[in-house]
C-alpha cells in the first residue's frame, strides 16, 4: 500500500481526532448541497468498481462525487473482470483502472479485497463493502447520524438487534464506537445468530461495557439509540424459525411508547418488516435522515481522498 | 405527492396551455442544441431509475440532462431494489433517491409505479413508462412531431395502427388529442388487438370523432397523420395469426402510392418489420426526426421540472 | 458512409502521416493529463455503445472523453436493442443514438459491424471492436507505446506470440506495422493456432519482413518487442493441450535473462498466467505503461473525430 495515499479500508483505521475531523468535513458538505454544489474536484474521476451490484451504495457515492463538481465512471458488473474467461486477477484490474481515475471505489465479494487492491492501487481506494468483512463508510454515516441527531456520542447507550452474527455493519460500528468513552452496547439477537465472540473481544479489550439480551423492551427503555437491522432470510435454516425471530424484534408502535422521548432509530436500509412503516411518522425514526448523511459524509471522505 | 413539485405521471395530466408552453419551450431547446448545449442546470442531478431496461428511452432522458449541463447517476438495475432478498418497498427506495439528486426519471413494470413514487419523492418525478399503463413522455414528443411537421394539430385526421389493445403510446396520443379542436381518428387493427373500450368511452365524452377500421388502404388516403406501431409478437396465440395481422398493415411503397402528399409517417420505434426500410427515403417518413424530437421535448420536461 | 465524418474502422485505414499526427497528438495529451485535463469538448456528448460488455475498454474512452471535458452517456445492454423481443436493425438503433450525442463509440460481435453503424451514423463512428474483425484502438496504442518506449517504430524487431489465429489484435497490428520501414516479425504460436494466411499474404505484398517460429527462447533474444497475448482456453480442444500450449511460451524470470537489455515486452491485457506476476518488476515490463497510454491515444481519436 502506498503510504502517500488515504484509503478508507476498514473500521479499525479512524481514531477519534479522525472521526472529529471528518464529521465537521460532514457538517461542512451540508452546507455545500444546500447551495448547489462545488466545483472543487472539476477535473477529478472517480471510478466505481462494483464486483457485486449495489446500486444504493453506488448511487450514493456517484451523487456525493458530482455535488462536488467531479465526474464518475463505473460498473456494476466488474466480475466479469475475473470472470473464467478473462481470468484476471484483482491486482491487475485496479493497476489498470488506477491509470483512468482519480479514486477508487470499490464493492467486492471476498474479505479482504480492498485491502489487496490498495497494496497496488496508485490511487485511493475507498472500501464500499467487501464481502462478509467491513463496509466502513456505512458505520461512518451511522456514527455521524447519531452524532448530529444527539448532540454527542461519548455516553451514549445504544440497543444493536437484529442479525448481529452475519451483519457487518454492526461489527464496524461496534469497533468504531471503542473510540468513545463510556459508551454501552446492548445486542439484542436471536440465539442462533448473536454477535460474534471476536468483537466482544474487541470490546472488552478497549473497555466498552457491553450486554446480550434476548429481551428488546427491557433493552429499548433505557436506549438513546435503537439501532435496528435486517433479519437476513437466507440464513436460518426454515421459514418458520426466521419469521419467529423476524416478528420477535420488530419494531412497531407498541415499542414506541416504550423507548425514550429524546431517543433515535436507525436503520443501514433496506429494512424489509423489522420497521412497521406506521413508525415513519413518529420524529424519533431517523433512518431517512441517515441515509441523506450518507451522501455528506461520503463527500468529505472523497474531499480527503483526494486532497 | 407534495404539491410545490412538477410531476409528469400521465397524459391526461396535460391541458392545452401546458402543452402550447411545452411546444415552444421545446422549439427553444432545438436552439439551444444547435448552440452547442447550455450550462443552466450545472449544478443539478437527474437520477435515472430503470426498473427494466429501456436503453433508448434512458439515453434520451440522459442525453437531455446533459445538453442543459446537468449530471446523471442511475440504473437500469433498480429491480435489485425489490428483489426477493431485500425486498425493499418501492416508497423507501424513492425516499432515498430523493435524498442523491433533483429529479427523477422512472420506469417500472406496474401500472401506478409513477403516481406511488411522486407520492413521497421530495424531488419531481417523470414517467418514463410504467408497465401497461402510460408513458407521457412519448406522447408528448408525438404531438410535437405532428405541430412541427404539419404546423397544427387542431383538424388533423390521425391513423393509428397496429396493436391498439396493449400499445401505451396509441392510449396516451388519443387522451392528449382531445386538448385539440376537431381531431378525427381512425382506429386500425387486426381483430383481437382493437383499441380499448375506456378510450372509446373518453373521447366520446370528449366530443373527439373516431372509427374503428380494418382498411389501412382506405384510411390512409384522407390522413394527414399515419401513426404506425409495432405488432407485438407475444400477444398472439400462434406464429400465423401473428404473421397475418403483421403483414396486413405494413407500410410500403405500395402504400405511398396512396397517401396524401402533405401527410406524415410516424412511429415510436423500434419498428419490427411493419413499415419496409425503402420507405425511409420519403420525405413523409417522419419517424427518424420523432424520435430527435424526443431529445428536445424531454429537455424542455426537464427544464419544467427543475424550474 | 458520410465522408465528412471522421470514422475509426479498421487498422488498414491509417497512413504513416496520420499515425504521425495522431501520436503527436497522444504526446499532447499525456500533457493536458498531467496538467488536471481539458475542457475543450465540454459540451459534447459520447456515446458508448457496447452490443457485448468490456468495462475495461469502456472506462478508457468514457475517462479519455471527461479528461477532455466531455460527457458521457452509453449501455453495456445494447444487445437488448436487437433482442428477439424488440427486434431492431443495428442501421436503426444507430440512426436514433446519432441523434442524442456527438461521438459513438461501439463495440460489437459481428466482423463488419462498425462499418455498417457508420454507413447510416450521423455523428462519427469509433470500432472499439468488432467480433473477430478489427480492433483498431488496441492497435494504435501497441503502436504508440513502442515509439514512446523505443524511440523509433522503422527497424524494429518484433516477436508475436499466443494465439495468433484468433487474436485479432495482433492482425491489426501486423497491418499497421507495413506503414514502417524495416520492420521484421516474428510469429510464436502453437501449431494449431498460427498466424492467418491472409495476414502473411498482406505482409508479403507490403514488404514486410516475417517468420514464424515455435522457438521462443530463440526469437526472444534478438527482439525489440516480445509482444505476449493470452492463449484462449476455450480455442482448444482439451484442457492437456491448453495447457501444454500456454506453458511452453510463459515470459518469466528465465526469459527475462534472455532478453536484450534494451526491449520491451507488451501484453493487450487481460493476462491469465502467461506472463509471471515476478516479471512485473523488471523495467522491460511495459504492459501497465501500455494500458495507460489507451487513455492517451483514445483521447487523441476523440479529439480527430470531433474537431
Amino acid at each position: 500500500m502506498s503510504h502517500s495515499l488515504y484509503h478508507v479500508l476498514g473500521a479499525k483505521q479512524f481514531d477519534r481526532p479522525t472521526l472529529d475531523e471528518l464529521f465537521a468535513a460532514s457538517g461542512e458538505m451540508e452546507r455545500v448541497v444546500a447551495e448547489g454544489g462545488s466545483n472543487r474536484f472539476a477535473n477529478k474521476i472517480l471510478t466505481t468498481l462494483f464486483f457485486e451490484a449495489s446500486t444504493r451504495t453506488r448511487l450514493s457515492f456517484e451523487a456525493a462525487m458530482h455535488r462536488l463538481g467531479g465526474r464518475v465512471i463505473g460498473t456494476e458488473n466488474a466480475a466479469q473482470f475475473s470472470s473464467a474467461i478473462k481470468g484476471e486477477t484483482l491486482e491487475d484490474t485496479i493497476r489498470i483502472v488506477s491509470g483512468y481515475s482519480d479514486l477508487i471505489v470499490m464493492r467486492h465479494t471476498e474479505i479482504g479485497a480492498a485491502k489487496q487492491a490498495a497494496s497496488v492501487a496508485t490511487v485511493p481506494v475507498i472500501n464500499a463493502g467487501d464481502g462478509a468483512g467491513e463496509h466502513p463508510t456505512q458505520a461512518l454515516l451511522d456514527l455521524y447520524s447519531i452524532r448530529k441527531e444527539l448532540g454527542r456520542i461519548d455516553g451514549i447507550r445504544i440497543a444493536m438487534i437484529g442479525d448481529l452474527a452475519n451483519g457487518r455493519t454492526v461489527h464496524s460500528l461496534s469497533y468504531m464506537l471503542a473510540n468513545y468513552k463510556n459508551v454501552h452496547i446492548d445486542f439484542v439477537a436471536p440465539d442462533n445468530v448473536r454477535i460474534p465472540i471476536d468483537v466482544k473481544r474487541y470490546l472488552v479489550e478497549k473497555g466498552v461495557s457491553y450486554e446480550e439480551s434476548t429481551d428488546l423492551t427491557a433493552v429499548a427503555a433505557t436506549a438513546d439509540v435503537v439501532y435496528q437491522t435486517r433479519i437476513q432470510k437466507e440464513r436460518f435454516l426454515s421459514l418458520e424459525e426466521y419469521e419467529k425471530a423476524s416478528g420477535k424484534y420488530t419494531i412497531d408502535e407498541a415499542l414506541l411508547g416504550v423507548l425514550r422521548p429524546d431517543s433515535i432509530i436507525l436503520h443501514p436500509l433496506p429494512r424489509a418488516g423489522e420497521i412497521e412503516p406506521s413508525v415513519d411518522r413518529d420524529p424519533r425514526a431517523a433512518y431517512f435522515r441517515q441515509a441523506q448523511n450518507g451522501l455528506y459524509l461520503r463527500m468529505a471522505l472523497i474531499e480527503k481522498c483526494l486532497q
